[in-house]
């Protein structure tokens, strides 16, 4: 199964490596927006090709991975490839979740390809736990925390704050809350009751730090309705401590069964992931041959994770995954 | 959607009361090898059936769900019900389970029916998150825990020792091995490492307790790999204290990323139970859904919960997962 890359920063690397983990996927190439001589791959062996000429390709690869933002590149790049190629991506604006499906639904079918849209761990795993346990457990109360984890667009706000050189944000879920839900207390939380957010800031020499903190604290939407906590650092600091890109969360459902609803019961999925690019993309991936596979199968249209049968999933066969998993 | 119970015990009884839970799911009745008139539902409206007389309500029923033991009842009704109708069953002996995939697919072919085998949590939901977790992570290590819960083997094992009049064994996961696991510390562990086990027993007044405890702890298979604690209470107590029929485990796979695989992740799935049983029955009747709709559609065959969309589970339409979980 020969895979391309369509959009290379950080989830896109993500998937150059996973490719590597997966012995049935091969990776045809990066396509990239930028000149592809400015590109540096993590392995000097995977070519670079310019984003105009994807198309140039499209008997040779059987699934296109696009690794492009939400806000302004997926929802014009997806349609726009999935008439011509398999393709996944990993829309995260969940509002906006439907409208996507529509239009990418339109294109798949007119160009007779499987395009599986909003891959990833929110949407992605998250949301097929969720899935899961409301039908599982009819009658309950959904969950869902995130974190330890780095927020990029939180830190993008910060950095935006006059006076601010760097800065990183955690999403923190609040301990005793989690323990509440898991206890099976069912508690009302309000926003600020689920999470904290933890910032260190690299502020500029003569800054005012009193101002960016208050800044940052009294930010709508950002950081208003949470407990926010400030600690100014050193660039070299920021860079040795907080380089990485780690996340994760929990899905948990508790609800209850019995004649008297006496039953109660917890389910619960959680992620701890050093790196969230990575990870994600190893979702990407996974869910890239379960394309290739409906796709094979004369299937076409838009499909999420929801669609997808498990065993298309996996690289092992059927008898296998029955004999060694179930 | 009309579902029929074939078997009444625990689990059937789960069933009868999971259908309530399920405003898309109609209770047809239930089927049972004792004679109708012994058998009290749940509920007062529910009707009760000759077992042998199934196959006169073929037309009536929608799916069947076989609510019989993995070691004598299943092997055989499931492929000869398979012929006759839709059904699900919860087979769990995990070594046989290819041999029964392929009886029951010849049958439920031949009838040109869905069967869907080996449903419940493990098997079941424990295996969709060990094929998921596979699929994302192909280069890491699978670890599953079982309980805090009750074992119905084990417990009998004990009951059938003589001078023990009765007889409760929970299997305890090690909450040390569970924090190595969850570290990313790869451990193997040997099966005394990952669970104890609890005994509470009711013995006879004149019965030898030294010998009775000595002959547990030293039981082959059930308890001699294990660190096994007994303590001796009283009938009353018992009834009191452990009357619940609890269960829950963790499904966990660690695995790591990056071109020199020094990103970690952890996958953690995990269940806490009041009641194995009515869990169980919850599993069966959302696969029951979705064998109904698969049926629908033309599909035939034995399928396992590997092969079933995620979205032919839920009572809810695609349209609405989509907006409201994705």
């Amino acid at each position: 199964m020969k895979i391309a890359i369509y959009g290379y920063g950080n989830l896109g690397r993500g998937v150059e490596l996973a490719i590597r983990q997966n012995p049935d996927t091969e990776l045809f190439g990066v396509f990239t927006r930028r000149p592809p001589a400015s590109v540096a791959p993590v392995f000097p062996g995977t070519r670079v090709f310019p984003a105009a000429d994807v198309t140039h390709y499209k008997d040779d690869i059987d699934v296109l991975i696009i690794c492009g933002g939400s806000a302004t590149d997926l929802p014009g790049m997806t349609p726009a490839l999935a008439e011509s190629f398999n393709v996944i991506d990993s829309f995260d604006t969940h509002a906006d979740i439907p409208k996507h499906f529509a239009t990418v639904d339109a294109a798949a079918r007119k160009g007779g390809h499987v395009a599986v849209i909003s891959v990833g761990w929110d949407p992605g795993m998250f949301s097929l736990n969720r899935l899961y346990a409301n039908a599982i457990l009819p009658e309950g109360k959904d969950y869902t925390f995130w974190g330890k984890g780095v927020s990029q667009g939180h830190s993008d706000a910060i950095r935006r704050i006059e006076g601010v050189l760097d800065a990183r944000q955690y999403t923190i879920p609040v301990q005793s809350a989690l323990d509440s839900v898991r206890a099976g207390e069912n508690p009302e939380l309000t926003t600020r009751e689920k999470h904290t957010r933890l910032c260190y800031v690299v502020a500029a020499e003569d800054a005012d730090k009193a101002r960016i903190e208050r800044e940052i604290v009294t930010m709508p939407k950002y950081f208003s309705d949470y407990d926010t906590t400030v600690h100014f650092i050193s660039q070299e600091e920021l860079d040795r401590d907080h380089k990485g890109i780690p996340h994760g969360g929990f899905v948990i459902r508790t609800g209850s069964t019995g004649a008297d609803g006496a039953n109660r019961h917890v389910i619960e999925y959680s992620l701890k992931l050093d790196s969230n690019p990575e990870f994600t993309a190893c979702v990407l991936v996974a869910f890239a041959r379960a394309a290739y596979r409906m796709a094979s199968r004369g299937d076409s249209g838009c499909k999420t994770v929801f669609d997808v049968a498990p065993v298309d999933l996996s690289a092992k066969s059927r008898e296998q995954v029955i004999a060694e998993m179930l």
